[in-house]
């Protein structure tokens, strides 16, 4: 399958990782997979949660645990951490890819304003620009189709990946990774309605990224209204998430995608936004909250608290409405039967009311 | 309004795709468009869902129909296909236009890297870039500002549209359809995290597209940590999809806008996930499964099944759920009228029994 | 923190905007900033809805207000509309910084198909392309990495961001903004399924906006099967939107992040949608509808309609069904103990009719 793969044998990557091996140190090996893809000569990554007979009928050649499998046929490598020592073989094994090519230089190609000042060790390759009064720092990776607009500012150690757009004023930090056609710093969706029309209000401020950011692919991050719109230090979010003007999230926040964040709103730190949650706008989340997948976050939410549904509440108060959401039309025949037997009940009272004022005429 | 446009009479166009005129032949035409958007000189696809009224209020000079309007008093062109005959009518029609050019041959401007195979009849456009090791086969089209970044893999009659990007070691099957700002191949959103600090966990996988598979715009598809993100053969994913890393997705499937796929998640074939709907991670699809718009699901759904709803649950048992949560709040006002009754019966009862226990002190 | 920005006088700044201060007019200032990023240097905008506390704890030298504020300690820029004014001295203060920097003139390295024909006035930039048969106006503006394909028309004053893209055949009004990676014209999500495979379905059509619309980062916009996909004049659209084939959206929409309308949908004029709200396929939203955040339409809204909800429904209902839902563990509960009580009540009458029975037989 991989006509650049090498091929060595068990006892040699046992020697290359430091592990133990278990069965024959001879097996040959080409190629390092994930159990469901793995072929004759592969080493393949195993454990606990996959079931024994699984891991029989693979073609797999030899396994990699991080403890010795009792009853498992394969020959086995016992490392102690079995997913780095995965990661390293398969990089191992991988000796002549190219997938690592490294953009160097700064590419003729490149458009490059005269007055951007560009960090030595950056590397900007073909087709990509940047524009007046850019600074960039040292070691940066700007791949092919980046367009940096005038005046951004972008610190050291960071890669932005092809088709990454950063509009006028964008300021990064040290090694911040943009993935492909993340846009920071478009105009924020503000609108002022005079005599029927909308009109787009001011749009000066800037995005400010702060150290070891990640950004994904498609991900928009739209410049403050005066200030900045800012993504605190650490913080991670995948892609096609959307950020809008005056944003202020914190540090080391985990921002699954497709969540749409409106304006104004802010974050602690180390907050956990599950895919496609939203916030609307000018809400405050807490230092830790968690928010569930498709949640709808429409009040602030204190430190700590993990919220779902839309609108979202406390998660655990949201699960019970679930639960019992789901005996609804029990609840619903259960009303219509209390009724009837309700209303039985008031026949039969009725009934002995009656006879009781007719004993009571008898009586008198 | 189209100035490319050629004119020519009902008949002709009859003739061109094997139909029948009812009224008159000589009818003039120059253009072919929907309803909504008929002016004098078209020639409009016309079917039993349009209300007569509006067909005879159009301004369009003749009509196409898969059966006689019986009562329309508008030339009528009836073909076997409309459809089919429609879109020849509408290409027919536009004959001058360039629409259609095609980019040819391998521009200057590309930036190939030495290394890359090119195959014969392979389009690439300027402001495009190959990068090292890739393999890209017959009769592809890269249309301007595609990159394709190191060892790619990409089959036969394959067409990336303006923007697409394929990170290293992408894999693409034949006949692969990619829209503009596709990004496929990203790191995955998976992070270990040590003293507080999100770290990136190995990204050493890649994407593996089969096949028939078109891909819409601002898609995003993550590589897998070890392996490969796969999307089966004849599967068509709308824009802004979010596939994340280690998905499986089957055969043939239909994945609407917004969709957003966690990571580890399998489907079988034949799936069906309309829009703005979402799975948690290491969740499998069966068979057939069809998920509905906006719908979470955070369980494995057996083949054939239709579910709704956040979180998803059978379809029929979840619009029962919201026909009966529409009745909330009268089950709510009908639980409160159930206490006044139950207390009013209760008093009753209990005047019954003090009027008998009265009696009884009385008898005795 | 601003390398580019000059210093003035608060008093200076009063007669710039026309407005009054109150304090000392000698304030040096050299930068206008949010109040949760001012610096000392700085002038700030505050308003009533800021804490008399928070404002005193600023490090700002002055506050821009509406309104004197009384009791408070520092310099006071006195102005009409503080919005406006604000606005105006931010800009003033940034006199050296390029980030309105425009392009100007057409890039050699710009690839321009002979046949196309350009408006004077129009800048094109470096890496970006414009397909054969092209049109377009004067005073335009197409940042780097811009590709307009075949056929294209744009009109007057439109400005295009870093890495849109137009598919063949896309027409654009009169000062239309389009931000980066926004897809305009790629195909429809149509198919027919014949043996087991989906065929793409006739993409005839294109994309047609109207006038001052303005279209967000990464949006996607797809061609109609037959005709026009349509955005009104003076719509807004923000990021990550999808809009279907065929969809025809009015005048003077706005439509907010993440949104998604299925093909064939209709709006009226001055229609909003929040953040993640989705519509079915062929549904029509009246002149001013308003659609809440992740609200999921899947009927016809008539004029004046705010909806909410998924499925969506009439906002005021939707909330009272929230408001209930929140109760429903404590209905069900309710709901048991009725049971018990009437089973209670029940039990009473059973006895007391056993009693009278008893009597009767006694009696008799």
């Amino acid at each position: 399958m991989d006509v650049h793969s090498t091929s060595t044998t068990l006892g040699n990557l046992a020697l290359f990782v430091g592990g133990r091996v278990v069965g024959s140190p001879q097996t040959l090996l080409n190629q390092a997979l994930p159990l469901q893809d793995a072929e004759a000569g592969c080493l393949t990554l195993v454990d606990a949660s996959q079931s024994p007979e699984r891991i029989e009928q693979s073609p797999a050649s030899a396994v990699l645990v991080g403890q010795e499998l009792s009853g498992c046929t394969k020959p086995q490598l016992v490392a102690d951490d079995p997913h780095a020592a995965f990661a390293a073989i398969i990089l191992h094994l991988r000796g002549t890819r190219r997938v690592d090519a490294k953009v160097t230089g700064i590419s003729a190609a490149a458009h490059i304003d005269a007055s951007a000042v560009i960090g030595a060790g950056t590397a900007i390759a073909a087709g990509s620009s940047v524009g007046a009064g850019c600074e960039i720092g040292l070691r940066c990776t700007l791949h092919p189709g980046v367009h940096v607009m005038a005046d951004c500012r972008i610190g050291d150690d960071c890669e932005l990946f092809p088709g990454v757009v950063l509009y006028p004023d964008t300021r990064l930090g040290n090694r911040v990774i943009v993935h492909s056609h993340a846009t920071l710093g478009a105009a924020g969706f503000g609108y002022k309605t005079r005599d029927g029309r909308h009109h787009l209000s001011a749009q000066l401020g800037w995005v400010e990224v702060g150290d070891d950011v990640e950004i994904g692919a498609s991900t928009a991050i739209d410049r403050g209204t005066y200030g900045p719109t800012k993504i605190g230090h650490g913080s991670k979010l995948d892609n096609l998430v959307q950020i809008a003007h005056n944003c202020q999230i914190g540090a080391h926040n985990l921002i699954c995608a497709h969540v749409g964040i409106a304006g104004s709103c802010s974050t602690g730190d180390y907050v956990v936004m599950a895919g496609q949650a939203g916030m609307a706008d000018h809400i405050h989340l807490g230092n830790r909250v968690v928010v569930g997948g498709q949640a709808g976050v429409m009040q602030n939410v204190p430190d700590g608290q993990t919220v779902f549904g839309s609108p979202a509440i406390d998660s655990k108060r949201k699960m019970q409405e679930v639960a019992v959401a789901g005996r609804l039309p029990q609840m619903r025949r259960d009303l219509k039967e209390l009724h009837k037997q309700l209303q039985d009940l008031r026949e039969q009272l009725a009934a002995l009311n009656s006879i009781d004022q007719q004993r009571e005429r008898h009586v008198a």
